[in-house]
């Protein structure tokens, strides 16, 4: 589809000529996200207020066009890709935190603000928003609530969607909806500020959130425990949860992921199994009393080394051996890099050394390399897929995997997706979980969309907006190369 | 309407004739819940399971029935009271507890567990279902959810919502779905389990609940502030909140409160114009740390007294006293009864001060008497207003001052229900509240429940589902006595 001159002249006049374009290579850019899908738009947009995202809905609407809002682009399920085409709308403009209501417990952002610039506005009043994805420089809050995104502090903090209270939505006709509170607590009506929370605009597009915030914890401490046997990591971690003791971070890696982290970045892990690395925060006095605890669990669960610092700068040293896990990981053999297929499973906590062992069975099985690592203490396990991105017969083996992983994620009664969403990657994957639901999901879908223009060919399969099929555009992607 | 014989023996068939009734006095008892209002089903039903509550939906489908879930009964609003008649479905045979995995941080339900009942379940292995609502010894987790229950603890802990990891419902149709995980975190697709918080039975009848536990804390203290101006009371709260402190729970009582109890219970409060009760919670040391804190600030906010405590039948006393708030204010003045007409409205926490000065203004002005408590630190306010039951006169006035208190609420920013739910009191205030959302949320419930069989006549205004004028259910209570 291209989109006629004078739509564009009209659209233009809307945001504004440095504001919209069709140029080839602009196109091509908002093509991607940081996923594996690719497809070009036919108009790209930032719009700068509410009022001009419910304009440009309205002449969507009008026109049959599909909508994709998109934030930061650092999605890895596909769900900012314009699989359909359409009018990318960047909502990167609409970076105004509006209000810091801390003796309130909110705050009012538009959804284009970036993660850390938030709390960088929270910090001076000893607040937080807590979730710390690890795309945090880039995401944007917007993002974040179409996903309900979280990180490594999801276990201790909750995710996006604890956090929303309210919402400023633009629906598909083009008017604009306020939904929840600026209350710390409601009870009036359907809940609709936490259905638009993980709808990847499929519903709507979010342009202003209220977000309850939290007291920033005063310190922070690590451990890193090493593990001989993986499944001597996860009773670690069951052990602690029992206690009870819940950490701010439990962030598991194993072999594959040390051996990678630590010739891409020299980062010295233990040369083990799994490593574990657990952290505490809050006052002081707990911070030094849970560390003792974290340690002497790690040993009774059979750690062979526990290291322990409050050190800012070793802290900072052990986060971006983690953080780099992604990145390093296509370092780590010739030829091969690192591709998010299965990705951002999650499993009832204690199902972690299970889910592991299958993953790396799996990975014999179709002799592929997947590396495991994630946040083990609410369950979320992130897997990479090691591949030979020119080679067909990669793909064809990976794909297998994929669907074995997520086969085997779903009968440990889990998810296909903590953190991530859905987009395309896990569409036909989130209909195998939830065999009962989706089709209430579609229903909500068809009521208020009746068009199918926000983000159409997302999340599930109805008529008119079919699911690509997973393989092809990987090779899409491929080609390029 | 009245069930022909027929009909009745099929709905026996399915629950048992014990568990099945349309004998006048159940009809009537069943047509009542804690609100003011009242109207007799056609038939009371009692399952024990999912698979018999969908067999009776699907022929209340068949026959056009409404049918109206119900917990404990201790809702405010008249949530559960069948307004239009047909089946109440009395969930309380639904009680056991499914599993307890707190090693998984998670536990399932029935919808029919009564809240301390679950929390006496949790507490051995140290963890807790954290809402704490007044009506915790007779409530059900499926009403808690089904109205976003919460309670004196939101503050720290949150509301039923945050707590909601799945559900099984039943639709409209009979259909029995499964929506959200057994996993901490999920974002695979539209978050279904918290669109049916809050819902009120309108969207599905919830009969299993899959809830996040959360850690006991180990000890806990009180300080009880006295203030001679309310005003006062408001700033210690947000003082309290921007140091960052996060009670576990901050009761208000003014001054109409605290008479009422020390002349029903002899509480012994200090004669002021508000306390202000004050819990902290979680590791020791750190309890007797902010219990220190929560009195300085209690001090340099203007407290004239200060009394802390963490004896456990000092505090067991003062919230005792807090608690019989609303049996104590029917005990204040001769013929006055505490009614819940206006109540349970939440407001930005630092429009506290403002809210209460309010409503004792327009309490003044139409020559009633508003007493007014409530959890202070998430802003959640409770009235009851002091009426002759008997008096048309008291009705008109008491009536008059409601629309005046919400319109008070809405103005600050607040809503009209923070967590007793929308019901019948509430259906045009929260219409008024949420002017531009309440359209989405009847679109939703007309896809989900086309027929409007799931308790019809509740929440919103729509065709088929008139809500009844306020005035006339209290007038019909007051013709009964």
């Amino acid at each position: 589809m291209t989109i006629e001159q004078g739509l564009v002249k009209e659209i233009a006049s809307i945001v504004g000529e440095e504001n919209c374009s069709t140029r080839a290579a602009d196109l091509y850019t908002y093509g991607f996200d940081s996923s594996i899908h690719h497809h070009n738009p036919d108009i790209v947009v930032r719009p700068k207020s509410t009022s001009e995202v419910s304009e440009l809905i309205r002449i969507a609407a009008r026109e049959g066009i599909p909508v994709v809002p998109r934030g930061g682009g650092t999605g890895l399920c596909g769900a900012a890709v314009p699989i359909m085409g359409g009018m990318v709308m960047d909502l990167t403009r609409m970076n105004e935190i509006k209000k810091v209501r801390v003796n309130d417990l909110y705050c009012v952002t538009q959804a284009g603000v970036v993660y850390d610039r938030l709390n960088e506005a929270l910090a001076p009043y000893k607040f937080f928003f807590p979730p710390t994805p690890g795309s945090g420089e880039a995401c944007t809050i917007g993002g974040m609530v179409a996903t309900n995104a979280s990180g490594m502090r999801a276990v201790k903090y909750g995710a996006s969607r604890d956090y929303v209270l309210g919402l400023e939505v633009v629906l598909a006709d083009g008017s604009v909806i306020h939904v929840g509170t600026n209350t710390i607590k409601n009870s009036s009506g359907y809940q609709l500020e936490r259905l638009f929370v993980g709808s990847e605009g499929t519903l709507g597009v979010i342009t202003e959130i209220t977000l309850r915030v939290a007291p920033k914890p005063k310190k922070a401490a690590m451990a890193l425990a090493a593990f001989d046997r993986l499944e001597d990591a996860g009773t670690f971690v069951s052990n602690l949860i029992s206690l009870p003791l819940i950490p701010s971070a439990t962030e598991l890696m194993d072999d594959i992921c040390i051996r990678a982290v630590n010739k891409a970045v020299k980062a010295g892990l233990p040369d083990v199994q799994a490593v574990c690395m657990i952290e505490v925060d809050g006052e002081p006095e707990m911070v030094a009393k849970e560390l003792k605890i974290v340690e002497e669990v790690a040993r009774r669960s059979g750690a062979v080394t526990v290291q322990t610092s409050d050190d800012k700068e070793q802290m900072a040293l052990w986060t971006s051996a983690r953080k780099s896990v992604m990145s390093a990981l296509s370092r780590l053999g010739d030829e091969l890099v690192s591709v998010s297929l299965a990705d951002d499973m999650a499993v009832p906590i204690s199902r972690i050394p299970e889910a592991v062992v299958a993953f790396h069975r799996i990975a014999e099985e179709n002799r592929v390399i997947v590396g495991t690592y994630g946040h083990a203490a609410d369950g979320n396990l992130h897997t990479k897929m090691l591949l030979n991105p020119c080679s067909e017969d990669d793909w064809i083996r990976g794909e297998k995997a994929v669907g074995q992983i997520f086969d085997t994620v779903i009968a440990l009664g889990g998810t296909v997706t903590g953190e991530h969403g859905v987009g395309m990657s896990k569409a036909p994957y989130m209909m195998k979980e939830r065999p009962d639901a989706w089709g209430t999901m579609l229903l909500l879908k068809k009521a208020m969309d009746p068009q199918n223009i926000l983000n159409p060919g997302k999340m599930m399969q109805w008529e008119g907006g079919i699911i690509r099929d997973l393989r092809y555009p990987c090779r899409d992607i491929c080609d390029l190369r």
